[in-house]
């Protein structure tokens, strides 16, 4: 098995991963479990399958990083930092710490943010699937997931599940285009 | 039954109702029907609800109101211009004349598009139902749905439907909020 590089959060309907402050207290759902699947989103089963965590210095402040104390960490930063434990700085191109990592053996690679480090990723179209939260909310305002001058890359619905109003959409890069 | 403002349309991923060039070639599903849902999207059903179309110049001049000859068809424009059969031309404030038909009977209103006009109503918090197509692509760039300054709505899942990789979210605003 090739290892993965999988971006996976939630998002407004209106493509927001965070509001302006970064505050997340609108990741919610609709209070209505009606629509609800019967496969759900698990997300200890999902970090059973990965083994590095890749997000920005924003996510690393806010301590985002000790969720994963059993993985490997790289931090995209734009001030060169010094290692410790498991944590890995990066300044400058995150993209190509990541190929190396991915030609290697191991488990998959978790994209968890924020926007600028998956903007890099995305824009290089280095990501594998997209597992995409949809919660029931206009944000209005707030910062996107996508930077609007993306490479067009065509995607595969796999499967979807739904809780409390939250659609889960797992894409991956449609193959043979 | 109040009469209701309803919003129909597809998106790609990351939030484009057209490409760049007002193009929607790229509207289509992965080729895979596997995720398909008992129920699907259908679009006479959905008319045959509605008795009004609004819709932008651009969608006007590309004769997309064509389509709708037994409904009466709002065409927000910046230019004022002369009725004619079932075209009503609209320049200025969009939203007026829309919530002055919707305290008639009637049946609903289709929010048609394009970005400008549903902007607006978006904006103003008049739409009472989303009805959001989402095509399996990352377009890029292109026309967003949403303008990112708007009010935060929060919304309902009412139902949802998928055919060939399409996965179609059919949103109420949320009461009690």
């Amino acid at each position: 098995m090739v290892r993965k590089i999988v971006l996976s959060l939630a998002m407004s309907v209106d493509g927001f991963i965070s509001d302006l402050d970064g505050g997340f207290d609108w990741i919610a759902g609709d209070g209505d479990n009606t629509q609800n699947t019967g496969n759900q989103w698990n997300y200890a089963a999902f970090l059973e399958g990965i083994d590095i965590v890749v997000m920005g210095k924003n996510c690393y402040d806010q301590k985002m990083h000790e969720d994963f104390k059993d993985k490997k960490i790289f931090v995209a930063t734009s001030n060169p930092l010094t290692d410790y434990d498991n944590i890995h700085f990066i300044s400058g191109d995150i993209c190509k710490p990541i190929l190396k990592e991915k030609i290697l053996k191991g488990k998959d690679i978790f994209l968890f943010g924020g926007g600028l480090t998956i903007d890099s990723l995305i824009a290089a179209d280095l990501i594998d699937e997209y597992i995409i939260g949809i919660v029931p909310i206009i944000l209005g305002k707030g910062r996107p997931l996508f930077a609007g001058s993306n490479p067009t890359i065509d995607l595969k619905l796999d499967t979807y599940s739904i809780s409390n109003g939250v659609v889960v959409l797992y894409y991956s890069k449609r193959q043979g285009n």
